[in-house]
C-alpha cells in the first residue's frame, strides 16, 4: 500500500462520513440529548479525513487491486468510528460497539444490546441510520457526491463495493447511474415511512423502521423486533422488505420505461418463484402450530426478512419444525438479487451455478455439441462463471472457517451454526440466539470479519489481507 | 437407454454378483446356519444376468454418457439384491434391508439394527464383504475378471465409477492396472488380519473388522464398534484406516519402484499434514475430558476413522466439544485421497479449488501476468478445474436438498445435519445418531440414494435420472 491516492480516498469516505454524523447530532439536539457520543467522533473523523485528503498525489492512475483495497480499509476505519458513540455513551466496551456498527453498517442487524429499551434516541437513531448508509454503500455515497476526473478509474472502487456482478452501464455515466440509485433507494424509504405513518406509527420510529428496512438492515428500536407492532404495519414492512431485495437496476429500467427489460429479467422472475414457494412451504409447515391467520402473516414476513437478509422478526421463530429452520437457512445463505441490498450470495450466482451444471452435464451427454452460457439475454464471459466459482469456494471456506473459530465458545453445534450463517449472510435473524452478548470478545471479532467479509463479498478483505502480508 | 450394450453391462455385472454370494453361503455351511436367505438371491441373480448377457448386440461402441447409466443401474440393482438376505432372514423389512445393503456397498458403514447380537454370523459375514465388494467398485471387478475386447471401451465405465478425478495410466494396461490394484487390496486386507490375529482376535472376526477398514466400509459385528478392543487392536485399525485413504496409484508406485514420483505427491502431502494437525487439534480439546491416554488413542483413531470415511468408533464421540465436533464434519465432507476407497470430497478436489481460488486472486493483483495451475507437477486442464467446480456445486446443492427433505421427520437441526453429512459422505459415524432405524421409510430411501450419489460421485445418478425422464 504504497499509493498515496488509496490514503487520499480514505480521507474523502472520511470526511463524508464526519459530515453524516450531524444527522444524529440534531437527533440528540431535538430529543435534549448528550451530543458528546458524536460530536467527538465527528471531530476526530473529520480532522483525520482531512489530513489523509491534503496528501499531495503524483499518480492518479487507479488499478482494480487499489479499488478493493480502498473499499476494505474504508470500511474498517468507518466501522472503528462507528463503534465510538456506542463507547463513548456507555452503552457498550469498544469491542461490543465495534461488533454493533460493523452489524448495522453491513446492514446485519445482529445486535449485543439485551435490552434496546436503555438506549437514547440519539443511538437507536445511529443505529438505523448507519444501516442505510451502509445499504448503499460506504463509497458509492462519495462517489455521487465528490467530482469525478475519470469515470474508469472510480468503477473500480464501486465494482468492489457493489453487491453482485459489477455495475451495469445502464445509465452511460457512472455518477448520473449512481445518482439515480440514490433517488430511488430515498424515495423507498420516503414511501414506507408515508404508509408507516398512515398506520399510526409515530414519525421517528417510522423513519428508524424504514432506514431498516429499505437497506435490508433489521435493527429495531424494540426487544421483540416488529412482534408488536399491528398486522398491517407487519405486511407493509413484508412489502418493503421484499421491494428492498429486487435489482435497483429493474427500478431503474422502469424509470427509464425500459419495461421489455423488466420482462426479460431471469433472477426477478427466480426471486419471485422463490419467495411464493417458500411462503406456501413455510405456511404448511407452521399453521397446525401458530394457527391459520397467524401463519400466513409470519410465513410472508419471515420468508421476506431472511430471503432479504433484513432480519426484523414478526414472531418467536424457534417454534418452527426443522424443516422450516432448514429452509430458511437456505434462503439466508442465497439471500436475493444482485444489485439490491441484500446480503449473501444471491440469486443471480445462483442461476449461473445452476447454467454451469446444466451445461456440464450437456457436455457429458452430448460431448460433441457446443452449449453456450446465456444470461438475462446475453452470452455470458468465461471468466464470470470462473469467478462465480472461486466465490462459491472462498463463501464455503471462510463459513467453516468461522464456524471452526466461533466453537471455541462452546456453545452447541446448532447455536455457532446459526450465529455464523445468520452473520456472514448479513441477516442477523439467528434461530437459538436473541442477542450476541452472549460471545466471547474473540468471537464478536471473528463475526464482525465475517459481518464484512460478506457484505463486501469476500475479495476486497483478502486483496488488503495479501497485501499487508508483503 | 435403448443401448442393447447397455443391458448387457448389467448381465455381466449381475452374473459376478451372483458369483460372489457362494462365499458366504460357505460361511453359513461351517457355522451350520440357514443358507436360504443367500440362496434365493443367489439364483434369482444369477438368472438374471444370464438372460440380460444373453441380448444379441449389433454396436459395440459405448460413449461416456454409457458408462455412467451403466454405473448407476448397477450400483441400484446389486443393492436391491444385497438387501435380500436380510428380508429373507427376517432381521429387518426390505426397506431397511435395502439401506443397509446400499450402506455396505457405497462402504458407509451407516447401520439401521439397533442390536447386531441378534444377527448371524453369515449376515454379518454379508454386511463386512458387500463393504469389500463395494470398496473397489462394483464394476471394476467385472472388468477385471472378464476378457475385453478394446481398452477405451470400458474407460468410460471406470471413470464413471472410480472415485476421485479419472484412473491415471501408469500401467498402460487398463486390465493390468485393475490386477494390481487388487493385488494391493487383497495384500492390505491380508496384512490386516495378521496383525488383527497377533492381537489374539479371532479369524472369523479378524476377517469382518479387516474387510470393513480396507473397503473404509465401517460396519461391525459389535454394538460398540472398535471400542471394547484392546488398545494395540485399535491403533492398528486406525493405522490401516489411514493406509486405505492413501491414493492406491501411490502403492502401484511403489510397486514399480517410482520413488520420485511418491514424493513429488502433492494430495498425499496435504493428507498426512491435514491428518497430523487434526489429531494434536482434537487431542489439546479432549484431553481435559477424558483424560490424557485415553485421548491419544481417541484422537488418532477418530481422525483417521473419519478422514477415510470408515466410520469405525473407538469410544463415545458425543462428548466431544463443539469445535472439535465442526472439525470432523468437515473432514468428513472432504475426506481422504481421490482413488482410495473413500467417500468424499477427497483433497485432490480441495487442492485443485485451493490453486483456483489463487490464480483467481492473482489475477486480480496482477491482472496482466499469465497463471498456470499444475497438480502433481503436471499443468490441469481448464476442463478439470470446470468439472471440479461442477462438482461442488452439485455436492452442496444435493447436501441441502436431502436435508429439506429428511427434515420432515421432524429430528432436530443437529440430529438432521449429521445423519445427512455422515452418509452423503459414506462415513457411517454420526453424532447424536447411534442408528438409523429411528427414521422414516421415506428418509430412509432418500438418505439411500444420498449414499449411492456420494459414493458414485453425482454424475451418473444424474445422467442416468436425465436420461429416464426422456
Amino acid at each position: 500500500m504504497k499509493k498515496k491516492i488509496i490514503y487520499k480516498y480514505i480521507g474523502k469516505v472520511l470526511i463524508a462520513f464526519s459530515l453524516l454524523m450531524i444527522l444524529p447530532i440534531i437527533v440528540c439536539l431535538i430529543y435534549q440529548e448528550n451530543v458528546i457520543p458524536f460530536i467527538l467522533p465527528l471531530i476526530l473523523c473529520f480532522s483525520f479525513g482531512l489530513l489523509l485528503n491534503s496528501i499531495k498525489v503524483e499518480s492518479q492512475t487507479l488499478y482494480a487491486k487499489d479499488g478493493f483495497i480502498i473499499v476494505a480499509l474504508s470500511w474498517i476505519i468507518v466501522s472503528l468510528i462507528g463503534a465510538l458513540p456506542f463507547y463513548i455513551a456507555k452503552v457498550s466496551t469498544y469491542t461490543e460497539g465495534f461488533f454493533e456498527a460493523v452489524s448495522a453498517l453491513t446492514t446485519t442487524g445482529a445486535s449485543i444490546f439485551k435490552d434496546v429499551n436503555i438506549l437514547s434516541k440519539g443511538i437507536l437513531f445511529w443505529r438505523s441510520y448507519m444501516h442505510f448508509i451502509g445499504g448503499m454503500g460506504v463509497l458509492t455515497f462519495v462517489m455521487a457526491v465528490i467530482p469525478l476526473s475519470k469515470n474508469d478509474k472510480s468503477l473500480h472502487v464501486l465494482n468492489a463495493e457493489m453487491p453482485g456482478n459489477s455495475v451495469d452501464k445502464i445509465v452511460p455515466n457512472t455518477k448520473k447511474t449512481l445518482m439515480y440509485l440514490y433517488l430511488i433507494y430515498l424515495s423507498l424509504a420516503i414511501l414506507e415511512v408515508i404508509f408507516l405513518l398512515l398506520g399510526k406509527v409515530s414519525l421517528f420510529e417510522s423513519i428508524l423502521i424504514s432506514m431498516s428496512t429499505i437497506s435490508t438492515g433489521g435493527l429495531t428500536f424494540l426487544n421483540d423486533s416488529i412482534a408488536s407492532f399491528s398486522t398491517y404495519i407487519k405486511l407493509i414492512v413484508a412489502l418493503f422488505m421484499f421491494l428492498s431485495g429486487v435489482n435497483f437496476n429493474i427500478y431503474l429500467l422502469f424509470l427509464l420505461k425500459k419495461k421489455e427489460a423488466i420482462f426479460k429479467s431471469e433472477e426477478l422472475k427466480v426471486y419471485i418463484v422463490l419467495a411464493i414457494v417458500s411462503i406456501i412451504f413455510v405456511f404448511l409447515n407452521i399453521f397446525k402450530i401458530i394457527g391459520v391467520k397467524e401463519a400466513i402473516v409470519s410465513s410472508i414476513f419471515h420468508v421476506s426478512s431472511i430471503m432479504t437478509s433484513t432480519g426484523f422478526s414478526s414472531g418467536d421463530i424457534n417454534v418452527y419444525p426443522t424443516c422450516v429452520k432448514i429452509l430458511l437457512l437456505f434462503l439466508m445463505l442465497i439471500s436475493a438479487c444482485a444489485g439490491s441490498t441484500c446480503g449473501g450470495f444471491k440469486i443471480s450466482r445462483l442461476i449461473l451455478c445452476y447454467k454451469r451444471i446444466k451445461r456440464d452435464l450437456l457436455k457429458i451427454i452430448h460431448p460433441n455439441s457446443i452449449h453456450v452460457i446465456t444470461y438475462e439475454g446475453k452470452r455470458v464471459d468465461d471468466s464470470l462463471i470462473d469467478s462465480n466459482s472461486t466465490f462459491l469456494f472462498l463463501y464455503a471456506l471462510l463459513i467453516i472457517l468461522i464456524l471452526l473459530l466461533v466453537s471455541f465458545d462452546g456453545f452447541s453445534f446448532e447455536v455457532t451454526l446459526n450465529a455464523v450463517f445468520s452473520t456472514f449472510a448479513n441477516t442477523g435473524l439467528c434461530f437459538e440466539v436473541s442477542n450476541f452478548s452472549i460471545f466471547s470478545d474473540f468471537s464478536k471479532v471473528v463475526l464482525s470479519i465475517g459481518m464484512l467479509f460478506g457484505r463486501l463479498e469476500i475479495f476486497p478483505l483478502i486483496v488488503l489481507f495479501s497485501d499487508l502480508k508483503k
